[in-house]
């Protein structure tokens, strides 16, 4: 055991650590409501914005990533410890990758041609409910993650498999529309591209959760049905 | 510093560590073909043995996870030491990941239409070329991996631009032939998800670069221009 102020040290290296992810997940939380913002209306600003912040993102991973191995040499983290800095390894990881797909939503809103297609349908509202509940499923991990709710960890995983269910759906929406009037095939993929990227900012938040009950309860759930059988 | 003995039985532990990562790169990269020849000639077994395959790509990124957190628990490695392991802990993330993929082009693979739009355009045609390139790509990733070659690795990063750009001329190709005969709508939307996917593939061969270029040089170049600027 180390001394009482190294120790007092150890704490506030590992809170930081821990305060500096949940700041990136806000940071990535953000970018994902400004991109479905900036393909709603059109705004290129914002779709700018989203991607300008990107960089910041990108940079938290790397100095958070630095930080974890820091962590390990300095500290030499018991089991309980390191089990959490591997799997904020992990996380760092999966928040880069919500801050790229919410990246590539605002250049599809960059792009988007305000009048093509606008009368056939409306290529926001195909996409807009797989966005709101994406959206929930982010903040509750992120939230989950905040507070190591192992409970709210096993409920958004449940959830994932909806989304996914419901992505399916749009998809074969998104189709119908291009096969009944191939006008909306282009506006019509653009929405395609931005439903997966939202389904796929899914399963980051999904593995979030995975990584919270990992945490908490050191299992590694990945790949079980672990949540199927854990819903209260 | 630890006894010889000792010594030599983490050189073992790392060896070990090392030796089951590119078995896993061997696993993920037979997926990956497999997937590719079964939607080339429309063989469903082949497309079920790629998804089977994927619970053992799944099972070896949970033990391997696990064996990296053991091994640092148990020999508390140096920082350059540490610096291999982390960035094995990234490659895992890459590698079963690129399993992921290769299992969406199989299930793709498993619903395809072999006589839909057949007359109008080859949709296995369509990927070929980016197919080919990124299953060169991987290869040569996992090659670098194993020889920890860092010029070899640095040359791939620049490649994933190239595969960036013929990715779009590939979704350029489909719209085309999407919006001239609308018949072709559903097989060009399969060929489209699965250059999606390979592009993918190619993404995660390079972060797989970028991990031996951090793992030989000491240096995170992810979000950089270090390949631009160290190509000889």
């Amino acid at each position: 055991m180390t001394g009482e102020h190294s120790s007092r040290q150890y704490d506030t290296d590992l809170e930081t650590l821990r305060s500096k992810v949940l700041l990136m997940g806000g940071l990535v939380e953000n970018q994902f409501h400004d991109a479905i913002a900036s393909f709603r209306v059109g705004n290129v600003e914002l779709a700018a914005s989203v991607i300008k912040a990107d960089a910041g993102v990108n940079q938290l991973e790397v100095d958070l990533d630095d930080a974890c191995r820091h962590l390990i040499l300095k500290r030499q983290p018991a089991a309980n410890d390191l089990r959490t800095v591997m799997a904020t390894v992990k996380v760092i990881t999966d928040l880069e990758r919500i801050g790229d797909e919410a990246s590539k939503i605002a250049r599809i809103a960059q792009g988007k041609d305000t009048q093509r297609g606008a009368l056939i349908f409306n290529d926001y509202e195909a996409v807009r409910g797989l966005a709101s509940q994406v959206g929930n499923m982010l903040h509750d991990a992120l939230d989950a993650l905040a507070r190591l709710d192992e409970k709210q960890a096993v409920k958004l995983i449940a959830k994932d498999a909806i989304i996914d269910q419901d992505f399916r759906a749009v998809m074969r929406n998104l189709i119908t529309y291009m096969m009944e009037d191939p006008r909306t095939i282009s506006a019509a993929l653009d929405a395609l591209w931005i439903a997966k990227a939202i389904e796929r900012i899914g399963d980051h938040a999904k593995n979030i959760a995975e990584h919270v009950i990992f945490i908490v309860e050191g299992k590694d759930i990945r790949h079980t049905d672990y949540a199927a059988t854990h819903l209260a």
